[in-house]
């Protein structure tokens, strides 16, 4: 039996969950992750209400079991996204960057198993009261979007466990099974996973960017643009042309400006490793190749246990 | 028989060590530490060359256990604190901040076991070509002191594992028993353990400053001045007027002078926690009481086995 708390929320089989990322999380990764035994998130992102429709649908005929939508909700359009995934069924969904009191009961009215995404105590203690099932706490280390407190998950995990009663999950930096038993050793109950999952045949990221990922070695990353909001990203010529700004002073406006439009699409989606933002975490210093999302799941697995097996006992 | 390489290699029980810390550990803490199991470590940052003698030589009537002292290699008067060492016949260096080629060599041919503090994979290597004989990792989220990258102790501990042969200590975030498993998990063979030795009563700390470690909540701390040498302290007035002078532009001479001497003494040895920098890592916000050192090793033992035994196989 399964006494997993999260593997009993969701009904899935092992307690990992693949990040719903910006272009780079299309139903064929999340139903690939949900046939493995995870649960596969649709990043909603990136995509407009009709093309999350097409995702939801091209997801449910891939995969019978379950699987979930990431929902920023500072998303401009994001009654339409909610329609969408209560017309569609999501059985899951996982907001982030908003308020979780906004959204919570609805999608609890309309049957959706809701989770929302945290970087602190603070947030954490408000998602529960919002009535959520469960959160994540994603550390400073995590690629993409992130918290202006800078806790890395190890310090995270603890505090974030002892000030809430739902189920926990980490994120930020757990690339490998012996990562995931390091999360679970500090309280949580599953991981989210992201960086790894990019590094996969199936994820939409342009090919380029993949083949970035593999080459990134330590200090590759860095959290930037903590004026608006912190974002870790790859230190590439665009991050440059933002780092030249600060250095000139720039102006919260100027930053914008240089930023414009679709950096990130340009980058993870269509490839352009020179002019893109090519978001990631810090754990890409570990991927070293493509691999099926199957592949990714089961090794997680294999090495989690294997690392349990081999720690001794101190007396 | 106790097959964990760092208690071989140094003779100890319990694979954790105290770090050495300015104006936090003489002779009492590193003693205290040592007595109950662990590795004691002098800092000798903080101490003129005859102080240190002194507390060495109280440190070896107040334990028959090993201990060492920790030394930071851009001390103006290296030569002095080495030839303290070498005389005194400290057991265990652990050298920080600094060329490990520099002094590897003669504390080894004096019959020292040396270790090399780092916070990147580039200097892990070169400390193990150096000679030395094992190597502490340091993550972002520790105190004082830190790397460029900004690698968590999560991301990084896997990836300097990975690269060298020679035994490897974590450090950076190990407050508690259940992160000392995790980073074991990731694949340290021992934890090197600071801001939770700064709250106990051995520890030399102004109690003002052990009080204000009990208060920080998350985000008390940040990772600042970073064009000098990143060191990680709280967000008290002191540092506040850092982040006036970054607001306004300051050079980095400008920056020195505001920083002027003595101001680490100030806040954590002699308690103003206005004018004082007050060095100390994320942990912080996890320390709830102010307990004898030896306590600390006892519940990190204890929560350690606990914590392993409760975490299940995945199938």
């Amino acid at each position: 039996m399964n006494e997993n708390k999260i593997s009993q929320l969701f009904g899935i089989q092992y307690p990992i969950i693949q990040a719903g990322m910006v272009w780079a999380s299309g139903w064929r990764l999340a139903s690939a992750v949900s046939n493995a035994g995870g649960l596969g998130l649709i990043g909603a992102g990136s995509m407009y209400p009709e093309i999350l429709r097409e995702h939801i649908q091209k997801c449910k005929k891939a995969t019978p079991h379950p699987f979930g939508v990431n929902v920023p909700l500072l998303y401009p359009d994001i009654d339409q996204l909610m329609e969408v995934i209560v017309t569609e069924k999501v059985p899951i969904v996982f907001s982030a960057a908003g308020n979780p009191k906004l959204w919570t009961d609805y999608l609890k009215l309309h049957g959706c198993t809701v989770v929302h995404v945290v970087s602190s105590v603070k947030f954490a203690l408000k998602a529960q009261e919002s009535g959520v099932d469960a959160v994540v706490a994603e550390g400073f280390e995590a690629g993409g979007h992130n918290g202006r407190e800078e806790t890395t998950t190890l310090t995270l995990i603890p505090i974030v466990k002892k000030a809430i009663h739902i189920p926990l999950i980490a994120a930020g930096g757990i690339g490998s099974g012996p990562a995931m038993l390091a999360a679970m050793a500090l309280g949580a109950d599953a991981v989210q996973v992201g960086s790894r999952f990019v590094a996969t045949h199936e994820a939409s990221s342009h090919i380029n960017f993949k083949e970035e990922v593999l080459k990134a070695g330590q200090g590759a990353t860095v959290l930037t643009l903590k004026e608006l909001t912190p974002v870790r990203m790859m230190k590439n010529s665009f991050y440059q042309k933002i780092n030249n700004l600060y250095k000139a002073g720039a102006t919260v406006e100027q930053l914008q400006e240089t930023l414009g439009r679709g950096r990130a699409k340009k980058g993870m989606f269509e490839g352009d490793l020179v002019e893109g933002e090519l978001e990631i975490g810090q754990v890409a210093a570990q991927i070293e190749k493509i691999i099926p999302a199957e592949a990714v799941v089961k090794e997680f697995i294999e090495t989690y246990n294997s690392t349990l097996n081999s720690l001794p006992k101190i007396d």
